[in-house]
C-alpha cells in the first residue's frame, strides 16, 4: 500500500499557497472545487478521522465522455461508427437509403444524435456485428491512431483533460480504485482507457453488446452480436457499478444527466459519499452547453447539484489549464 | 509491485526436496501437477523466458464451486436457498403444491438439481426477489455464520481446499490477478470471497439476477428482480471474462464440464495459457465423482484435458491435505 498525502493535503487546504510540486493538483485553480476534492481525500484517508475509509472500500467511479474527455461536437465513439460505416457501405448498399446509416452517410450525421438513444447503441452495434473481438480491437486501435478531432486537428486521445487526470493520480496515490463507468463502449474504451488514464481494462465499465462464444477452426472467438447487451446510462449506471464492482462507490465523477443516478448511488449510502459535476463553461477553450445540448445534456443533475451540495467544477474559472496539449 | 518468488520455484521443480518454508505449495504433493503450477508461474514471470508475460495481463481465473471449495452432496447456494426458501413458505403457500418449492420443502431437494439448470436459477432468483442488494447480503451473511454443512458438522466456509488457497496466494505473489468465474450466485460468493479467498468483489464474476434501481423515500435502493441476467456456465464463461475482465486469462482453473469453454479460451490465445482441472478422486477426505454426477460432472472436459495435456489434479494422490481444518 502507498502512503497517504495528507500533508500536500493539509497545505493546500488552508489556500494560501498556489501551485508547487507538492499539489497534487496543479492544474486546478484554487478555489471551492479543489478544496472539496483534497479535503475528501484527507477526511477517507486518515486514520483519525470519523469519515476514514479502509482502502478496499475506497472505489471511484468517473464517466468518460465529458467527464475525462471532451464530447463535442459529438461522442468520439460516434466519430469513429462514422467512419465505420462509411468504411463498410460498400458492402452494405441497402445503407444507403435506410435512415439512419444515409444520415451518417450523407454527412447529417449530428441529426441521428436527438433521435432515441437505443436507436444509437443498435447503430453502433450494426457497425461493429460479425466482428471477433480481436478484430474490433484492431479496428479501433487503428482509427485511434490516424483520426483526428475535426476543430482541435489532434488525435482523440489528445482531447483528456489535464485537472481530471491530476485527479485520477491523487486519488491512486491514496489507495483508491479508479473505475471507468460510461454509457460508451465497454471495448471501445478499454482499447486507450491504460495508456491514457492509467485505468486497467477490468477496471473499464460501459454498454456492450451480446457476445458468442464459439470455435473456428479449432480456435475459440468471442463474436460481436448485433444485439444490444446492456446500456450503462442513467439508471443502468448503478446497476453496472453493482453487477461489476460489487460495492457502492464513496466518490463518483460525472457532467450530465445520465449521470445523476451514480451520483444519488455513491451519496446514498452510509458513509462518506462525494459527487462531483464538471460544467462545460468554457466556450473558448473547450464548449460551453448544458440545459439544452442533444449531447451531454446537465440540466435534472445540475438542479439535484445545486440542492444537495454536490461539488460542480466551473470549468472556465476552476481549470487552469483543460488538455494537456496547453 | 511484489518480488518475484522464482527462487522457490527452480528449487521445487528439481523435485528432490520436500516442503519446507520456501515451498509456495506445501499442502501439495510432489509430482507432475504442482510442478507444472510452478513451472508456469516461473516462465511466465521470468524477464529472461520467451513465455514472460507482463504483470498487467497476468490474469488467473477460477472456477469456484468444486475448484476452490466442495460442492457435496449439492452446491452450497443451493442449501442456502433451501433454507431460503423454508422460511419464507408461510409467506408464499402455493409453494407447498408447486414444484420445485414442494420438493425443496420435503426434503427431496437434490432432485431438483437434476432438470434444467435454467429452472434451477429462477428458483434461486424467485427465493431472492423483492429484496435489496443490501438485505440479500445480510441475508447470506446471517446464513453463512449459522448454517453447517450436513456431512462435516462445519461452516461452508471452511470447506474450501487447502491446496488452492496455496495457489491463490502463490499466483497473487508473483503479480497475477485472481478472479473467480462460477456459475454461482455472484452477490452470494461477494459476501465471503474476500475474507474467504482474499479475492475482492470487483474480481468476483458469476450468475446474476436482474436489478432494478429506485428511490425509496429519498432513499436509492437496488432491487433483485426475479430474472435471470447472466447464467455463468459453459459458454457464458468466456463471455462474462470479456466483459468483466476484457483480457484474456493465461491461466484457468475449474473442474467439471461447465468450465471447459473457459479452458479452451484461456488457452486458445497466442502466448502461453496453462489450464488446470481438480478431480474429485478422494472419497474418503472429499467425494469421489466424475463422469455421472449430476453435480460438478466432468466429462466432455476430462476427455479435452487428456487430449490436450491440460494439467489434471488427482485429488487422492495430489494433495497432502484437503481442507485447512484437518
Amino acid at each position: 500500500m502507498k502512503s497517504q498525502n495528507s500533508t500536500a493535503g493539509m497545505e493546500i487546504e488552508t489556500g494560501h499557497r498556489t501551485a508547487s510540486s507538492d499539489d497534487p493538483l496543479p492544474s486546478w485553480n484554487e478555489g471551492a472545487a479543489k478544496a472539496a476534492i483534497i479535503r475528501f481525500v484527507r477526511t477517507t484517508t486518515d486514520g483519525a478521522s470519523p469519515d476514514y475509509v479502509q482502502a478496499a472500500e475506497r472505489i471511484a467511479t468517473f464517466d468518460n465522455d465529458g467527464t475525462l474527455w471532451s464530447e463535442q461536437p459529438y461522442y468520439f465513439q460516434f466519430a469513429f461508427a462514422i467512419d465505420q460505416i462509411k468504411a463498410r457501405a460498400s458492402r452494405y448498399p441497402e445503407w444507403q437509403d435506410k435512415e439512419p446509416f444515409k444520415s451518417m452517410l450523407t454527412g447529417d450525421a449530428k441529426s441521428v444524435l436527438t433521435g432515441d438513444q437505443r436507436e444509437l447503441l443498435q447503430v453502433l452495434a450494426a457497425t461493429h456485428f460479425g466482428m471477433t473481438t480481436d478484430e474490433f480491437e484492431a479496428e479501433v486501435r487503428k482509427w485511434l491512431a490516424s483520426a483526428r478531432h475535426p476543430r482541435a486537428d489532434r488525435p482523440y486521445t489528445d482531447m483528456v483533460f489535464q485537472p481530471m487526470l491530476e485527479v485520477l493520480n491523487y486519488l491512486r496515490a491514496n489507495d483508491f480504485k479508479t473505475f471507468i463507468v460510461s454509457g460508451g463502449g465497454i471495448e471501445f474504451m478499454r482499447t486507450f482507457a491504460e495508456q491514457t488514464y492509467g485505468i486497467p481494462h477490468q477496471q473499464v465499465i460501459g454498454s456492450s453488446g451480446r457476445l458468442k462464444f464459439e470455435m473456428r477452426d479449432g480456435t475459440p472467438v468471442l463474436l460481436k452480436l448485433a444485439e444490444i447487451n446492456f446500456i450503462d446510462d442513467y439508471a443502468g449506471k448503478p446497476v453496472s457499478i453493482q453487477h461489476h464492482i460489487g460495492r457502492r462507490p464513496i466518490a463518483a465523477f460525472g457532467n450530465s444527466d445520465g449521470d445523476l443516478q451514480m451520483l444519488q448511488w455513491t451519496t446514498g449510502g452510509k458513509g462518506a459519499g462525494f459527487a462531483l459535476l464538471v460544467r462545460h463553461t468554457d466556450a473558448i477553450r473547450e464548449w460551453e452547453y448544458d440545459r439544452e445540448s442533444d449531447i451531454g445534456r446537465l440540466d435534472q443533475a445540475l438542479d439535484e447539484a445545486n440542492a444537495k451540495g454536490w461539488t460542480i467544477v466551473d470549468m472556465k474559472n476552476d481549470w487552469r489549464r483543460v488538455f494537456p496539449f496547453e
